[in-house]
């Protein structure tokens, strides 16, 4: 037995979760039960040095982040976690030790993920490529493509967290971190927001049959609204002043204009970006209230093309290139 | 638009293959249509200097085997392939015109798996990690753990040849060339065997009902037929001298217990090996004539632990270690 079995097992037994599969991990491949709907899958990699550097990131962090920015495109998609495999890449004197942070399990447990697979190689530096599968009634699953003129566009949550928790932890002496000096609890929360973002998985799952299209907001408000424009033919108007703010972000970024441009071109807050009818404005206001989370109207869709943005120009809020 | 986008676009245009999904690639995940069977899914990746080296390989044969070897995986477990994604890790610089080399698009269209989505993310190093998945009848998939004391021991093929096409590659002057120098038609087929293997697909559909268990032949023969004794909980006995060597091998490796001793240490072939009741020995022989392959037995299911072979000292045949 060499090292890739033994370190594979450490992984796999930290991130052990709940359901169980009926074969595998174990054999050449996991063996997954018949569901009662379609698959949606997906592939997300984290790569030490472009997705996080080891100094400023523990390794549950690392092994939290990966799982979660997976589950957030089935977030996107309203589909139910089911299972994730996962591929490691690790440098030559990785140890059983690490390999046991970087396993899920919490993230995992909680979201009902099974991990039924993964593969350990040799690799210039760590990473993490996760694959998920999550399950959602046939011909249900919330697509970019549904968005129709008259739509309204919503987002959850606050957006620029995630950019400012980064700004937080690469300049601790900067002028954010100073402003956060007096509120350390409110800097916690942004670098929370970077290292161990949620999925915005029961929103998702509630979104089915109400939101016309749906994404996740990984690149930046303002990047991500493209693509739905592009999928589904439309413009996409936006109201930067609308872009709802977290009070981290007010603290630390007093100038209104710069906050706004920041939340709308963060990237990486995993929150959703969906449309939904104008009739259903009370029942989006409702579902706000059930799960506890801020769901605000950020612009509307039009006839047209492309991404127009009150308050800014939209090419300058371009977003973010994950190979930037 | 960032590069992200061209990128995977570039490879999933050269990569795009038959059968259609309902949704995605485009989306934030693909949706997959509701099978009759059970799914098998597994994840596998190339990396470069760990599993090839750019100056010695083609992009087209690198994105050739980073789908082969995970069809193998599924080929082990009596699957039929049916999709795959693909997370492709390249250096500051990768050109959409090798993104389209490494598309797998023969590979892909010839086996029936649909791309069904992708992500890239700069990497140190080029690296593909491929997602499959593949369709078998439910309960009966093949796993490591049906061989019973009294079954016969399979393989498929010949053994030993991606090491020898290895050491051609890597030691162009070395003795396994120069003595092949006269049969350069046998050093292309065992250099092929490296850099483009085949996944015995056929096979391991037909093996559905006939093997009691089954494995691919990646870690070479002893490490994978001790996975088999492990997960059976029996002994796996080996006649080396029994082990199947191509024409190839036979020039370059005169010595009989040197060439036998590489066949069973070797890795990489990504032939099958699989058990079988002795009851069903002619079974297995109509249809090796009807694959119009090779299917040679090499051993036996015994009651105890472990790997035994007759012939040599199992622990110096202990195989090809990815870390290593």
């Amino acid at each position: 037995m060499g090292p890739e079995f033994q370190l594979i097992e450490a992984f796999v037994a930290a991130a052990r979760a709940s359901p169980r599969t009926p074969a595998g991990p174990g054999d050449d491949a996991a063996v997954l039960p018949r569901g009662r709907g379609e698959t949606c899958v997906t592939v997300d990699a984290v790569v030490e040095d472009v997705h996080f550097r080891r100094a400023s990131s523990r390794l549950e962090d690392i092994g939290h982040k990966s799982l979660a920015v997976n589950l957030s495109d089935l977030a996107s998609m309203g589909a139910r976690p089911r299972w994730a495999l996962v591929a490691l890449g690790v440098r030559r004197g990785f140890s059983l030790r690490e390999a046991r942070a970087l396993g899920f399990g919490a993230l995992a447990r909680k979201t009902g993920t099974a991990l039924v697979g993964g593969n350990v190689t040799r690799a210039p530096g760590l990473s993490l490529t996760v694959t998920v599968g999550g399950e959602v009634a046939p011909g249900r699953a919330l697509l970019r493509s549904g968005a129709r003129p008259g739509d309204v566009v919503w987002v959850s949550g606050t957006l620029g967290d995630a950019r400012l928790g980064l700004a937080l932890l690469e300049r601790p002496s900067g002028k954010e971190a100073r402003r956060l000096r007096r509120a350390p609890r409110l800097a916690r929360a942004a670098v929370a927001r970077q290292r161990r973002p949620s999925a915005r998985l029961e929103l998702g799952v509630a979104l089915v049959g109400l939101a016309s299209s749906c994404i996740d907001l990984s690149d930046g408000l303002v990047q991500d609204a493209g693509h739905v424009a592009a999928a589904s033919r439309v413009a996409v108007h936006l109201a930067l002043e609308a872009v709802p703010c977290s009070e981290a972000l007010e603290v630390a970024v007093p100038d209104a204009s710069e906050r706004v441009r920041l939340a709308a071109a963060g990237g990486e807050d995993y929150e959703l970006l969906f449309t939904t009818s104008p009739t259903r404005r009370v029942a989006v206001l409702r579902l706000a209230r059930r799960l506890d989370l801020s769901l605000t109207p950020v612009g509307e869709v039009r006839r047209g093309r492309g991404v127009h943005v009150r308050g800014a120009d939209a090419g300058d809020l371009g977003g973010f290139d994950h190979l930037a």
